[in-house]
């Protein structure tokens, strides 16, 4: 089973993809959805053409989210819920399965503590998926953290 | 001109046509998109698809959409603003430009005073638009309002 972690935003989309077998989970490969759009209406198409390009080309069983939650500058979740909106347009429309995880649910599925900081999180990751410490950005991260969730969950 | 008016709900959609020439704006026709799921990510396919029918079938010149500020229920608003990036691509995709006002914005273009209440918005509206006073859900009149800014700015 191959399940892609998304972590939305209005500029960039961390992904991450990880195979799910009978040995555990397994890195496939990370990126980020990178948004060259300076107008907003415009970045919702760009979203959604590079989702559609991801998923043709790996074809994932599975799509993990987190919820969105409170945010400090309302305009910006605005906005970061508005390229939700089309993320789970496009993975709904290709029939693939979406499912949501608040950030506790992920930080308790990753470390077994919901108010677990982003270093024990990636600390996790890294033992989960029996790789060398992650590095990259914040956004990247939280993408894995979110398709670990949803493969303890299938 | 034909202008749309648009009030984005996750569950309903209000709609209003406008037309503006130089005799001043005239009513056509109005209503709301219903969506009839109940799993929120196939509400999100309906919302595109009987936005498509509408601006397939009527061919608006312009869209004007009211801009989502803070709303009590932090869920509610992150679905709301889910729909608005389904209808803002769908919008966009069709290259049919969009106008977004706040609601003050609104308020001040149709009663001349940013905190108006709905009862004056709705009685202005009927004025401008020289027709019986405005019946039906709010969200049906705060499209209409929104397709009045809009008109005023073209």
């Amino acid at each position: 089973m191959l399940i892609l972690g998304l972590d939305p935003g209005s500029t960039r989309v961390g992904y991450w993809f990880i195979q799910k077998n009978k040995n555990g989970l397994t890195l496939i490969k990370s990126g980020l959805l990178k948004v060259a759009s300076k107008e907003k209406h415009q970045r919702l198409i760009e979203i959604e053409k590079h989702l559609l390009q991801l998923i043709k080309k790996n074809k994932p069983d599975l799509v993990a989210m987190e919820k969105l939650f409170f945010m400090k500058n309302l305009k910006t979740a605005m906005e970061v819920a508005q390229s939700r909106g089309v993320l789970t347009l496009t993975i709904t429309k290709y029939k693939i399965p979406l499912l949501e995880f608040s950030p506790s649910e992920i930080k308790i599925a990753v470390t077994g503590y919901g108010m677990a900081d982003k270093k024990a999180v990636a600390k996790m990751v890294s033992l989960i998926l029996k790789t060398k410490e992650i590095k990259g950005p914040d956004d990247v991260t939280d993408a894995i953290a979110t398709a670990i969730t949803a493969a303890n969950y299938n």
